[in-house]
């Protein structure tokens, strides 16, 4: 069907995609590289506009050798060099009218011009800050929407500090657009294994019977990585963790592993269900959370979050934190869905982690550990069931080995990023990987009460060493609720793990 | 807990292992290579004595000839010569008293030399035709027990070729010996998959909630040889493909399949449980069989069944034969449980094949393959589970892959014969893979009245070309019963299949 | 919590209740009985002033005296007295700006005086054919509407003839007032068992493990009548059956039944799951439908259908129709809703039957008949469950009875008109037992094409003898779908009957 | 099959039906009502011989006549004197090969004479005290037995206290006796609820899905008296409450709750399934265990059961009794079985309690009270399940109701006593009822480690006043597992109460 995702794109009208922002770090690390991509794999029309809009002064010369030298990798030299071709440039005030205006001139021209004809359609691709949503929409809205076609708009986190500024922000976009025109970006919905989750849940019979609280355990969904700051200090200590990865990524795949099945697998049907999940938790509270800022490592060889010179001396933002909510529904009571994140940990890995039950009865009774499927979502994308076999050979003892499906080692490359498939999916119209605005409100409903207390408060965060594995105070809090970590003495390889 | 098998084997008595019919087949195939496997792994007692019966004259030293140049295999010279040491031989007639109390004397004299004392544990392997175990048995028993420790026996297929003649042949076993007593070897409950069947159902949370008719659409158990009658022609027309493969083997793999849990993993309550499903299935009837004898190969390079010189040339004996039984309980009603075997086939593979149902609702219809767990029992043994996911990239299609558990990649070699375990066991008084008396009686109430019928009605079984994969009658059969073949286009491969 | 159901209608504010066609049928016979019903019971604020419109010209007296000799029933003098003195009249053309301005004015004065002071909620009746909803909301809405308090409308059906009449009618509300305004009553979802279902579903553990494909077989839902037209032949002619009984009433009680928990029991989480299931029905055909049409009595003592002087002599109009749906999701695969209604049969009554899978294995098979849920609408309500008991005595065999809960012998009365709940649900401004646009929609999706194909293809209906119990076209549909009608010899009754 | 039952007891053979002890309390209050009920109504063969042995010299007049005084009630003047007619007495020692050598002449003249010939079947009644047993046994077996028909023996609790001397008394019995022969009488069984639990169990496909952990809370199996020793001091001081209840009743119809579905209905796969029940309860300890003794009523009217004349003054033998079991395997591990039993309690009751866990989720959390399933045994046989619903009327409250089967109110009476039941099935041959060896050795494990301890330390009972409803003690002790006692607020009438 990747065919049939090509010809949707190459319907009969023009296609302008105009880049906000287009000089700034987003465009560069993500949207042109994504766009580049799409466009060498034939999954841009041929024809399309790719018109970068920012205050410098450039011409369109200027921003193709800056995309050239900065931005853009790969590719032959000729698809370069087409891909450059549908790529233009205007500058302007983003609070400007008049601006806009003169980007719609540029934008009939190029429709005009194009094979394609006159009719055209527009996606606006916003990479830039949310301070400055409502100048853009306000300006852009009555000055440069096509009347000939559809008009879109990418959106992108933060979506508000918290439930107020969500919804403020969120009205200066609902002002001048349909919820049915904004494609809000989480991009971890684009990737690979989280578009899965549906798939694997609903198109195998083997596991809808066993995706409930008599079978499992807990579903732990977690977010490591093993770097700093990486210069983002600034921005970082005004979020923190819970804001950056938790209410937002982690939330998001929890209300994907939680929901019910849709009615259809259209957009709206599953976005429906995730709200419903989101809908039967409760707002999180202290008691169910920890929250910890990494220090120096253990050898001192590196300073901690307060060494860091963007970050203030005397920050208690949580760079780590662990919270246990409940889906207080019948499927789900009693199972603690388990969420950490952190950054300054030992390796980045996300994955998701559905613990079942122990075997009732006795017949195994304290011989065998819980089965436990696992979603690896990044790095080396695979799927496994944990299991118990009979040891082979002449022993009669237990084994606890997996069944596996590791992409890489089954020959299945994971070569896009997420960017790619979103951005692809806003061209498509399909909203299925994009958050809904109630998706949002109830979202920052569970988180909003207790960062408020937490800033209010101005609540410490223990210190845990750059580097560790997983802060004993997060075990001890996903203890309470009875999960009680990886089976001992037992680490999950990759079956062929040399050649990953 | 090897070391355990070796310290209960191991114990304060003397241990004499009596093989008799030494010299036959049998003995020289299976018994004596594995016990020389089991000696050279430390799972026979250092101090074991092996004492081979037959009627041919020969001394110790012709025998351990024998044993060294025709019988075993592999091992270190100091191996080889320990072992050798520690067999002997008598001879003597079947059925004589006078023989067997001469076998008693020599057995009390090893006994006595033993560092282990003159107090004895004794097992007599009988590796000889059903037609001698009377004469045998009578005069064993009152001339050759140890009544110094534990006399067991062991005694393999055929056990009859119907429920009379089983009947006959058993009580004969049962005037000299208890039920206790008597190890009747299925040499497939030997087989590394056979022996974790009740593991994998009953050691994982997660199968047990799905091993039952809402979850099951068939299971299909199958034994397929690529190879003729290798000389047993007259033997096998004897006989025929449903004793000597489906009644026993197959009937013991299927109540392994669909036991209910047993109260403990005790031998008899899992015997108890094996009993109860065969006694829910309903006496074979010729609606649901289909039997075929193989011809010559569609290149007619080789001959069939007929040609062969062993066989009758209007010999009606089935070499394959494909079966639906149902188990007529609350977990099972309406699942069709599908045995197929045959020889001159294509391939020598066993395995245990669930099929789950498709997935209900809207959502997958028609795009989802079914899931299937497949127990590979011979060759390469694996556990596999079929599972559609989507297909990875910037598409939205689905593939069907497998969650794989291949024992050779995994690095899990399995280099033991069934009769290891089989001899292992019945030295521990380990019952589990044992055939008890209740479990062939109902088992020949299943298979007794179609076999007297095909034979007393002559019905001719279908040709098909040697070296078929399946002959279609067999797959019209079981789609007659729901199960449609393999999911077209997949095809099984094992995930490192190069290195296997 | 009746007092709370007072409590909240004794808001701070005036409470004015607008009857728009206050000398019509409807408002005789349903809206005025049930407004004085409730103000009986104190359900009504003893402030509200219940304005009647109409285009006949009368006097506050002579409408009093209209309601007092034609309409009220019931009650002690003073409360008669009581309620009349809050009664008022308004005449005045449906389609006039003026007229409505002038009815705004009454209010106004009407709630200046109240003792509950001039701010008002207001509540108006639509009481009138939907051929003049135009009219009405674009007179009334920009001159009568309360601005200092709620307003909202009840409307009724018929909601269309097919799916365009539908929105076309709808459209006509919406342009002049909110969904969240808008009650559309299907008079059904006030019945005391139609309430019930959702409590006994969901507040009851041991139900809804049992709701779904794996233990039900079969959901019967049926709605009968021993009347003929009763003088409404043009009316009902020109809608027939299925518009009148099946799309709606029908189609909301298998809605209830079929439909997931919702997130909360808020009247949008419910209906949101309503319209859920009514997405996963597919349109209705013309193979899964019978239709028949009444004939004389068997004893030829009275006329059929076409006999009704109201009706045209070639009327194909069915008085009668079977259908079965299928819920196409993971809980009802394969299951069939059966849907029955008629006039013309052997006896008035209105019942949800849930039938399950007889018991699987073979203990009881042939032996013990399905169990059976039963609610049972009217008359009489009820919830019975049939099953199946030892026979008492020395007899061993099995007797077929009942766990059962009549509401009359269990001294609980039901003695309120479905339109009470529903006006007062109304003004507490609760809509979960009103019916939502979506439900509508989706609901006409599914009988619309099968009407269109009756009535442009002048399909017959088959003619059944008046006083039937059930035709035998209908069974032997519905016996296609694997339900076999009731258990032969088994008639249930009242476990006290004599009572009833 | 009423008569279906006589005609298999009509055989063409004589019937001839010993009473031994038959001038002992049992045989009065038990063996001979139960006789002369089943030969009025026509289930016992008309030409039966009831020949009543004991030490006592006696004539069959003399016997007769006490019988007529002092035993049988009701019945006709005719039935009565035919009955009689058929009755029996012979006179000799227990220990006497001799004396019995005389009954088996009179039962062979009897015989003989019959119309029904000199081929006889045989039923001997142990109507006498264990300790005889090996005498009586001992006596009979060589001198007494029918050799032209079959023999069997009744015998009736206490079989031993403890483990070691049930298996003494059992050897005495199995000496002489196959299993086979002998039926063991725990006339709970014979009780029509106690019947009926397989019966609604495996007969309704509504209760087994409901029927395991994943839904059952608890089950509470109590047994209450309201009276105190009755003159048995002397007995019941000796064994006490456990041994007297516990042990045979309420663990009999525990394993009858718990058990799985049987291969068949057949005696020996059913009482399989419930010695595997029995198998799995871990040996019951002191913590799980509250033992009472009741002492005087709380308004001094009457002594407790140390003022009992017959009672030592310092017994420690508990009167009252609960104890909470867990069976484990995967059906019911965590499930709390709650066995109660006492005398001198508030009333007279026995009765089986399945408690279903509360509803998932929120939508009625702490709002609906938990369903259960009552199956009362005695008095007043009923099965009831309590239930949920919406309070009819305008209010939207909960009501808790229940769907009831009482049988007096559906006109089902059960006027036999277990005893005609437990004969009936004996003469027939049905061992359903009757308990087996393993099933007591397997019950004497639970209970023999804690009786021991109660004994061997002299542990206090608590005491309770004569007449209360439930010791606290006990409440507290369930309360610990999880079952919290009556819904407050709520008590189960019989729906039609007052007819009862």
């Amino acid at each position: 069907d990747d065919i049939d995702i090509v010809l949707r794109c190459l319907s009969e009208k023009s296609f302008s995609l105009v880049v906000l922002g287009a000089s700034g770090d987003l465009a560069k690390k993500k949207t042109y590289p994504a766009l580049y991509a799409l466009y060498r794999q034939g999954l841009l029309p041929p024809t399309v506009n790719i018109v970068g809009y920012a205050r410098s002064a450039m011409s369109d010369l200027d921003f193709r050798n800056h995309l050239q030298t900065k931005v853009l990798r790969g590719g032959s030299a000729e698809q370069l060099a087409h891909f450059l071709a549908r790529c233009h440039y205007v500058s302007g005030l983003y609070d400007s009218r008049q601006a806009f205006s003169n980007l719609n001139d540029v934008l009939l021209n190029l429709e005009r011009d194009s094979t394609s004809g006159p009719s055209a359609n527009r996606l606006f691709y916003f990479a830039i800050p949310p301070s400055i949503y409502a100048d853009v929409a306000g300006a852009l809205q009555p000055t440069c929407l096509s009347t000939t076609g559809w008009n879109r708009v990418i959106v992108e986190k933060p979506f508000g500090r918290d439930m107020a500024s969500f919804q403020e922000l969120n009205h200066v976009l609902m002002d001048h657009f349909h919820e049915e025109q904004i494609y809000r970006i989480d991009h971890y919905l684009g990737k690979e294994m989280v578009q899965n989750l549906l798939t694997v849940r609903f198109g195998n019979g083997v596991f809808e019977p066993l995706w409930n609280r008599h079978y499992i355990q807990s579903v732990v969904i977690t977010f490591k990585e093993d770097l700093d700051l990486q210069g983002r200090g600034g921005y970082f200590d005004h979020y923190g963790i819970i804001r950056d990865i938790m209410q937002n990524h982690l939330a998001q795949i929890l209300s994907l592993v939680a929901m019910e099945p849709p009615a259809t697998l259209d957009a709206e049907d599953i976005r429906d269900e995730k709200v419903k999940v989101l809908k039967s938790i409760d707002p999180l509270t202290l008691d169910r959370l920890v929250v910890g800022q990494f220090g120096p490592d253990e050898a001192k060889t590196r300073g901690g979050y307060l060494d860091d010179a963007t970050v203030p001396q005397d920050s208690v933002t949580p760079t780590f934190a662990a919270a246990v909510l409940y889906v207080n529904n019948s499927r789900w009571e009693g199972v603690p869905f388990i969420l950490k994140c952190g950054k300054g940990l030992n390796e980045r890995k996300a994955e998701v982690r559905i613990r079942f039950k122990s075997v009732p009865g006795r017949l195994y009774r304290d011989r065998a550990p819980p089965n436990e499927l696992v979603l690896r979502v990044q790095p080396d994308e695979a799927i496994y069931l944990k299991l118990v076999t009979k040891k082979p050979g002449l022993s009669t003892s237990l084994l606890q080995s997996e069944l596996d499906l590791t992409y890489k080692s089954r020959g299945y490359p994971v070569q896009y990023d997420a960017y790619e498939r979103l951005i692809l999916d806003a061209i498509r119209g399909d909203h299925y990987l994009f958050v809904r605005t109630d998706e949002l409100e109830w979202s920052w409903r569970i988180f909003t009460p207790v960062l408020h207390r937490l800033e209010s408060e101005r609540i410490q965060p223990f210190i845990y060493p750059f580097g560790i594995r997983s802060p004993p105070e997060a075990d001890e809090l996903i203890a309470r609720h009875g999960y009680t970590g990886p089976s001992a003495g037992y680490e999950w390889k990759p079956p062929s793990g040399a050649s990953l």
